[in-house]
């Protein structure tokens, strides 16, 4: 078994309200910051899979942030492999993988 | 001036409590998902920058996330160029940026 770390990240669809992203472009003029536009703020979900390949791991990923991570509705995702891979024999001695942040 | 695409992935900082990710964590067991560990759960913010070079434009990406978006204390937080770019002469004729999501 080997440890996968992987990023869901979760965007509002095209189209859907974002009042977080409105917020944060309202606030754009208090820091005098200009030029920037189309903000959209969405989640980043981080985490370790053990699986014994990475296709397997990955469909974990891919189940998680379907059926947990995100609303199909009005949310988007996209699983990235963050590549920080440590394989092991024994899952019990195994470290946690180091963190990308 | 040509717009660049970024976004901006905050996540708490090693160490810091991830309520968050516990929960999801602690629920992974209603979806029968086994092998997942250290989830830890951030912000991804996506936004569109019009600057004259890239060099600029990151920059503000990068003193938007550092004085707003993020909170240094617990909080990490990276620049990713998602290179969604569009050279155009006249800003009042741009389109947005199509959205990668």
């Amino acid at each position: 078994m080997s440890h996968f770390r992987f990023a869901i990240n979760v965007t509002p669809k095209p189209g859907i309200l974002d009042p977080q992203g409105r917020a944060v472009e309202g606030s754009l003029g208090h820091l005098g910051i200009t030029g920037v536009s189309d903000v959209r703020v969405g989640r980043r979900v981080e985490l370790t899979v053990e699986a014994a390949d990475p296709a397997m791991a990955f469909a974990t990923a891919d189940r998680l942030a379907s059926e947990m991570l995100s609303n199909p509705l009005i949310e988007a995702y996209a699983v990235e492999e963050l590549g920080a891979t440590s394989s092991i024999t024994s899952s019990a001695a195994a470290p946690a993988s180091p963190d990308a942040d």
